[in-house]
């Protein structure tokens, strides 16, 4: 568990990597990360990490993206619609500018290698250190569901996923800085125990994310669940009746006010966010013109930083063939990549018979 | 937890199964069994299990052995010498009478899609339940060492191993129900949630030892580590040295008293199941003869019953390559069998992409 001071560690390592990584000197690099496909990316993804990746991306980072389908499963008794959910994120991805050939997508359950992993990285933490993370107890309480073998162990399988293909940096927020830290100590439990000489596997940094929450449209955590996020995939339609219904306050005058006044704020920042504009000039303009006009602008805020988006999506959902051809093409990379760390992790521990 | 309600109930699946058990009436059986790659399979490895897997396998039953070397690290930070004792262990088996045409040789570390399983099983027991199992934390204490995440998910390996190639009996210890518990558990679980027409996964039953067990030389548990324990592998001159040294006691006359006289009785045991006869006769017959004469026809006995597949054992480790190709072909016939389950359990969980 993190405390302060590894805290303040932790993002000091990020803000060094942050700082090394500009265009040029990319080459040592490797980045990893994921979504769990339980639904349609919305702006709070699209702003908090997307961008981020397709800069990553096109700046000469190599780039992976991991469709943890078996995420799902942590604290959910079904897979529910799960081949249309990862369909969908590969055309989310895909639309918002990930380029499959400079950036592996793929599912978990189709890399058989790198799941094999968890059973070498299991021996390499305790019980003890599994039941201390404080965001997989978190995240138990959140589902209201009991702590599944999964869920308690997830954190090694995340280790899984970015030590496969030998991920050095990993988008985060605060709160999963506790599984950088589990996998940080398998890799170098690993490379201690089995292979001193030529360690087979990186530290690993977290970026920390440092762009401002995207709040719902009501001013709370915006979550598919609370009805208050636009999803990519919307149409222009569907966003503006969205917005249309999200509640604001009974004050006329338009003021920038997250504390008191959240469900406007929220609805400022949004449009500010996607006209690139300061919230408080965008509630001085508007003023009095009450939620009418505000709900306005930020419908063609979104719509229009969304508009080229949406276009290519709307491409990419006429043509299933050409989403599952990417998806099987990162698998198939994927699994390349992983048989040849797991007979690296074979030949390390003399299992090679 | 079994109590002693679910022993009882255990015991009567385990005996209605072994009745059921006959030639030509065996094809709805697939038994998996296997070892842990520590050292050399002694006279209790062969007498408590080997023989009846041979049996099995003669009168047709679908045989299978896993070498969990995986396993192995459950407990320890070393893989030791891993290569050298899993061929060591093929060539224990051959030599013992399994019949590589017959039954599945394979290692644990070599199939992935079966390791792959771990995933989707570990979604479908809680925590607390592997919390709860008393064999996994028995082995905790046992072996001193703090509890892995490794140790403590076994059972959920353990049913990977069975459940990958449809296994429905096990030979067990009494001590090893609660796995069998769990792998039941994990089958009827996937079977509800994700393939109830058409169920994937077999109900198991663990077929339970009811042989006596061969003490050790001394009277106590037999294992390597207490020195008293006659492998398969060993010279004729080499197991004679063993016995001789083996601590009796200050009586001359023989008498078969295994609670009084552990170490003499444990001697007359040891030639009582190799020469097949009764240790109270062998008593009787040596009587003032002494600890001496005792030895000498526990050697003999130990000598007679192993010459042939020592015999055999010698001609493997003349063929090391032969020993190879066994676990090759296993490991081949394995990987198909747990590609074609994984296939299955995707298109149940419709992780189909």
């Amino acid at each position: 568990m993190p405390n302060e001071g590894s805290y303040e560690e932790a993002l000091r390592r990020s803000s060094k990597v942050k700082a090394d990584l500009v265009e040029g000197n990319v080459e040592k690099y490797t980045m990893l990360t994921g979504d769990r496909p339980t639904g349609r990316l919305h702006l709070g993804h699209y702003f908090g990490t997307i961008k981020e990746r397709v800069r990553l991306q096109n700046i000469g980072v190599n780039t992976n993206i991991i469709i943890a389908d078996y995420q799902v499963i942590t604290d959910r008794d079904t897979t529910g619609q799960i081949q249309d959910n990862v369909y969908n994120m590969v055309m989310d991805y895909l639309a918002c500018g990930v380029d499959p050939d400079k950036t592996m997508i793929f599912t978990h359950s189709a890399v058989p290698a790198e799941n094999q992993l968890m059973l070498p990285f299991l021996s390499l933490v305790s019980e003890a250190e599994m039941q201390r993370n404080p965001t997989v107890k978190a995240e138990m309480e959140a589902s209201g569901h009991a702590l599944t073998g999964l869920l308690l162990t997830y954190p090694v399988h995340q280790a899984c996923d970015i030590l496969f293909c030998k991920g050095n940096i990993v988008p985060v927020g605060r709160d999963q800085l506790p599984h950088i830290e589990v996998t940080n100590k398998i890799a170098r439990t690993f490379n201690n125990r089995y292979s001193k000489k030529n360690p087979i596997f990186p530290m690993v940094t977290g970026l920390i994310n440092d762009t401002p929450l995207v709040p719902g449209l009501d001013g709370r955590k915006m979550s598919k669940s609370y009805g208050n996020a636009i999803s990519i995939s919307m149409t222009e339609a569907e966003t503006a009746k969205l917005i249309k219904k999200s509640k604001t306050d009974s004050e006329r005058n338009i003021t920038f006010d997250p504390e008191n006044r959240p469900e406007v704020s929220a609805l400022l920042t949004t449009a500010g966010i996607c006209s690139g504009r300061d919230p408080k000039e965008l509630a001085e303009e508007i003023g009095m013109g009450g939620a009418g006009a505000l709900k306005k602008i930020v419908t063609e805020s979104v719509n229009e930083y969304f508009a080229p988006i949406r276009e290519r999506r709307h491409q990419y959902e006429q043509d299933l063939d050409y989403v599952k051809d990417v998806l099987h093409e990162g698998n198939r990379k994927a699994n390349e990549i992983a048989n040849r760390t797991l007979d690296e992790v074979r030949e390390a521990m003399g299992m090679v018979y």
